[in-house]
């Protein structure tokens, strides 16, 4: 098999310097367990407007459809705040999403033991949390038409247009219950099916699918709201949750904070497989672009490491190397090393990005 | 002026047992503040539905229209779940809420000093913590058009639609503002500007609002999912929150959890002056039906009567009698009578639902 293709796009704020140190972690792999990628970098965000006056060129587009996994660091910044809607920082990202189709967003929300007493919770409501949020991710309140702002009569009226087909529902709803199974065997559902009709076709079609394919996972359904507060009381009830791409939005950001582990959490998202049965993917920390603390040294790599992490898993199928570089990051917490973000008033070692980045490469 | 009318709509589940401890309040106020109501009970959600075949007949509609102030405990629960979307308990409520044009609803988010440990979040996160959360209640997702289940080719699409006009955005800012005035001062409006025009449009018509009508009270706009994070993370740092009518459903029981004092937070929900002078307005407590413990003497009567003490204020301009019943609740709980939902390791003194009513009647 020829080697597997990997495009990097680091976008901005702290995206280029995290991705300085996965490019020592991939090179690592290629060195020493004869995993070698065939690395291509490009722009997106606001680097992407700056260069071509586009948040993603068509080239950019085009590569990512032939890429076998691509890895995103961050958009945004305050300095592209008065552009045009269509031309923000954001839109280069969900172009992405939407044009790779993919449509199942796999956010982990983990406590990483040595980060427990991080959490703005107690100790014991968080302490070994590991639940999976699976949001869908290409359609919903995000790409609904009609869209945008019209005028009628004499004021302007802002629309969005949330919008489920059956088919959507059922394919994340797949992933969920694929993932559940080698898990916890367990998924709860989310929407406001209370309120909103797309909320009862949506508890509708998980329903379906679970008697049909998987009567064996055992499935919930929980209102929105109340999933958010339940996040917050108790979150080790879950295994995995799956929900659409608004509530997924606020609802996965929840659970990452919950954790203390905000710059530790990546994610994955996933579409249908390809020619060679790898899945379209594309890979990011949970984390934004944090402007304020760009260049200094002082982001938190591990975010953006896991998730090459978990590209390792599943779209090349190495979930033992994987494994070995989950447990890298494990052993230099273990060991006190700490990024600005993660340092407490109990200690710790405090190391800069590119020092986090060197220690887990030497644990590996 | 005559004696100020009031109707009560108990609901379903551990609804009427709570409002049965507020007319113990409400007969207190008459019988030694002289302030007396006009009190009228009727039916809304499950408990009409059973009644009319309907979660709301168009008498008891009528009714609210009239009414001085309506108090509500709560609706909805399983034996309604097999009921049509269009019968369901939540469309009684939702009826009032459009037809009254309740267009802000006020959550505040406390922390109640003697419940701080009962919060999953570390206590200095959350003692002394005073939210306001002003959520748009008639509009947004949950009434805009078209919405419903169609079918498109060979399946289903289930549809809402998000949808702002200026002058609705505008209403709710006012509102904002002005509670902002009378506590710290301070707004933070969230969208998903990043992603929705609606969001945009929000925005911008927030700011100008503020600009022309509000330039000394201080302004911040955060992304929605941003906003959940920072609510668990570092809730203090807001005072007043203004939000739109799904993403206020989401936070504003999340910031409810977050207090540890879900079973003790009243709502308001306010619409334009009528003739009289008097806001449209509807009161009810944040928590639910309840329905696994109703009828057990275990539900916590609180919430229900804050809502009563909100509106003292809001609807009667009773702030020193309202202020006289929080204290009342207050002195109980710091005495260490404590529901069922309120009990803790630390312990406290277990009241029923009618003993915890008549304990504040005995404080008052
Ligand atoms: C950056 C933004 C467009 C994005 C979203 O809203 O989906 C982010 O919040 C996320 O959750 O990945
Ligand atoms: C009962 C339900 C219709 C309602 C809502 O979604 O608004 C409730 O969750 C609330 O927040 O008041």
């Amino acid at each position: 098999m020829s080697t597997p293709s990997l495009l990097i796009l680091p976008g901005d704020g702290i995206g280029p310097e995290v991705m300085t140190e996965v490019r020592k972690i991939i090179d690592w792999f290629g060195a020493k367990r004869d995993l070698a990628f065939d690395v291509t970098e490009d722009l997106v965000g606001g680097a992407a407007y700056d260069a071509h006056g586009a948040p993603l060129s068509d080239e950019t587009m085009e590569k990512a459809q032939q890429a076998d996994a691509v890895l995103l660091g961050a958009v945004g910044g305050p300095k592209y705040d008065v552009l045009d809607f269509s031309l923000k920082p954001e839109r280069g990202l969900l172009r992405l999403r939407k044009e790779m189709d993919l449509y199942a967003n796999l956010r982990p929300a983990q406590c990483f033991d040595a980060l427990a007493d991080f959490s703005s919770l107690k100790r014991d409501v968080v302490a070994g949390l590991d639940i999976m949020i699976v949001r869908e991710l290409t359609s919903g309140s995000y790409f609904g038409e009609p869209r945008g702002i019209f005028t009628e009569g004499n004021e302007r009226v802002g629309i969005n247009t949330q919008r489920y087909t059956e088919s959507e529902i059922a394919r994340v709803a797949r992933s969920a219950f694929e993932l559940a199974k080698r898990r916890g065997n367990k998924v709860c559902s989310m929407e406001k099916a209370n309120v909103m009709e797309s909320g009862v076709l949506w508890r509708e079609v998980v329903q379906k699918v679970h008697d049909e394919e998987y009567p064996d996972v055992e499935l919930s359904h929980m209102y929105a709201d109340a999933g958010g507060m339940q996040l917050c009381r108790w979150p080790k009830q879950f295994d995995v949750i799956v929900t659409d791409n608004l509530f997924g939005d606020l609802l996965s950001d929840v659970a990452a904070m919950l954790t203390g582990s905000l710059g530790m959490l990546p994610s994955a998202s996933l579409g249908a497989p390809m020619a060679n049965g790898r899945p379209k993917a594309l890979y990011e920390p949970v984390h934004g672009s944090a402007p304020d603390i760009a260049g200094q040294g002082k982001a938190n790599p591990i975010a953006c490491i896991l998730s090459f992490a978990m590209a390792l898993r599943y779209s090349f199928d190495e979930g033992a190397e994987a494994d070995r570089l989950e447990k890298a990051v494990e052993s230099v917490l273990a060991d006190g090393k700490r990024t600005a973000d993660l340092m407490q008033a109990e200690g710790g070692t405090p190391v800069s990005t590119s020092e986090m980045g060197d220690a887990i490469v030497a644990a590996l």
